[in-house]
């Protein structure tokens, strides 16, 4: 395998930190062009040190001091605020980039890249969930790959190798059911931030991890599903298994289901993404099956979680009602995590302001960034006013 | 997809009736061109009649007349005796000959129809563990593709498409465990054939129904898998899935694992095989999690069930001990069927003559013919002589 040179936008992220983790089990394979971070400059400059990449960029601005009198020395070109991101996933040498930012500010630079013909490792659902036919479009248009980083899109991408002639009848996704599988809407009443950080599985940042315990995660991934695999709404099934060791499946019109199994670990899907169409032999922990004697499955309770069911809305009506799933979702995800509301409030304002949308047919892609902000704001607005409603008392 | 023209070796067996029952509802895509029975005149007959091949033959000369007197009107050539199965497999317009003999008896047809080029759908899985490397090494040659029936194996090798680049690490094959899971060595000393026929999952041959209930079916798809996929002994896992839904796993070098899953049903690799490498939409039942919400794992129990470490002891030995073993497992499962002997005196009598058998190096295919032969008299003659150790009064 030739080696690649890889660009990670978001590398002091738990996707981020991790895919360094791959490449330094491989570093004959796999060679470090750029790392980004949003303010962890500490980390930064850490990374860098250790992966001297060609380019950094740091988003917030007032920390690009710090880096570039850390990192200028070493010969590394330092670069600061979103606008650089756009710029360095440029550079004529990068083969791939894996984008772990977590939410819209993907959508750019993943656009940059693609025009730039990179191939994407995509760790970044929210850039599918808000564009998708224009993401999936671009990467057409400019002959790239769009490989998935998320461990059930990545199953599902492997179970496709080798099947390019023959008809997908549906897809399976797995979701864990996060820590509050089988609670009721009472229970959820009060549930405290610390508490739906605790996810029972995989090791993720805390964005992913109040969207696994609230089932959003597993809406945007059916979102993300719909664009990258080309299907119906209605061939996307999502059952919930709580081991977390199917990672997803595909059912072919001949009825035959194809697994992707192992340990969760994130690492898999980022090596596969990275070594594709390779895989490489890796001392990663292997699965046995005496460590899990028993895989079971479940419906989702969409009565309990309302998020996976206006996600199936929002890409039913199309336009920019995913946009405004996804936009409305990181508000109240951040007034959640800040104890500004509680667990049912983050779909309480969710449906409430997804029914009231009008929506646009054939959106533009400054409509989404309009659509965005108009949406951001509406959940501020109602954040800050309904305290009364929204207000849980911990 | 042109349309495929088929030879079916066994047609009125379970394996053979599944596949018209597929060809039939594929008429446009599949037409028989051979059909054979061993003694099965009237199914033979009547398959004819609804099939209209090119010829068949009866095995059992004694039911020639019959046969001859029911078909040759329609303009079928009938033949007999079981030389004639050597002959019918070499017909010019033959695409595919599915081999679903019982037994090393469909050893030469299939050496037979690899010579005359013809792509081999293998349900008899004695043709492999007795004559493996012969058979992959005639397979090459004649550049003829291996497509595997068993449930087990097209699962395999389901799991391969697209990963040809990839190297195997291990393949793990499931068992249902078959009747008497769980049971101990003082229970299966006094089970009847009834009860050992009494198969949970899928709709079996009296053969291979016990050889599932005594976990030698098991031990023969291990050598099946080793020849056909060209791996080391301990690549090798057996793990006990009483659901059968899984129906094998094959896990790459870097760690990934699929699997190939649905209910159990041989139509499907059936199909599988027949249609390679396109997958042919059907109306079989689909698979619903809801109707197998716990899938459990666990170690076959080797103790107890000595013939799957008899298995892995006579691939070890390699020559001529597979032959052996599958010889000498064919006369003391008639003699079980037979009420001849008891359960456990089925392993018994195959241990101790596997361990007294002088081993030939690189056997010829004149040694198989020979050694089958002998063990198989060594088998009989134990039966009969050794009255009070193996009888078991039911």
């Amino acid at each position: 395998m030739i080696k690649k040179k890889i660009a990670i936008l978001g590398s002091t992220g738990s996707v981020g930190t991790q895919t360094l983790s791959v490449i330094k089990e491989f570093r004959e394979l796999f060679e470090v062009t750029v790392l980004t971070a949003d303010s962890n400059a500490e980390l930064l400059i850490e990374q860098a040190k250790v992966f001297l990449p060609n380019s950094v960029v740091i988003c917030n601005e007032k920390h690009y001091q710090e880096v570039k009198n850390a990192l200028l020395p070493l010969g590394i070109n330092v670069l600061a605020g979103e606008d650089a991101l756009c710029e360095v996933v440029q550079l004529p040498e990068i083969d791939i980039v894996l984008t772990a930012l977590v939410g819209f500010v993907g959508l750019r630079p993943t656009l940059a890249a693609i025009k730039a013909g990179k191939d994407i490792a995509l760790a970044n659902k929210e850039t599918l969930v808000v564009a998708g036919e224009l993401i999936m479009q671009k990467a057409k248009e400019y002959k790239v790959q769009i490989l998935p980083v998320d461990s059930e899109h990545s199953a599902i991408f492997q179970c496709l190798a080798g099947e390019e002639e023959n008809a997908i009848e549906k897809i399976i996704l797995t979701a864990s059911g996060g820590p509050f599988r089988g609670k009721d809407r009472k229970f959820l009443e009060s549930v405290t931030p610390a508490l739906a950080l605790s996810h029972p599985t995989y090791d993720m940042g805390k964005k992913i991890s109040i969207d696994s315990a609230s089932l959003m995660n597993k809406g945007l991934e059916v979102i993300e599903a719909f664009w990258l695999f080309d299907l119906d709404i209605s061939q996307i099934d999502v059952v919930v298994h709580p081991q977390s060791v199917i990672h997803s499946m595909v059912q072919f019109e001949d009825g035959s289901i194809k697994a992707q199994m192992g340990i969760p670990d994130m690492k898999l899907p980022i090596q596969v993404a990275l070594a594709h169409p390779r895989r490489i032999k890796n001392n990663f922990r292997r699965f046995n099956f005496m460590d899990y004697p028993q895989l079971t499955f479940e419906k989702p309770d969409q009565e309990v979680f309302l998020n996976l069911a206006l996600a199936y809305k929002a890409l039913e009506g199309g336009g920019v009602l995913p946009t405004v799933l996804n936009a409305v979702n990181e508000v109240v995800v951040a007034a959640f995590l800040n104890n500004e509301i509680g667990f049912l409030a983050m779909s309480d304002i969710l449906g409430e302001i997804l029914a009231k949308t009008n929506n646009i047919k054939n959106p533009e892609l400054d409509d989404f960034f309009e659509v965005d902000r108009q949406s951001r704001s509406k959940a501020k607005e109602m954040i800050s006013t309904n305290t009364i409603l929204f207000h849980n008392k911990h």
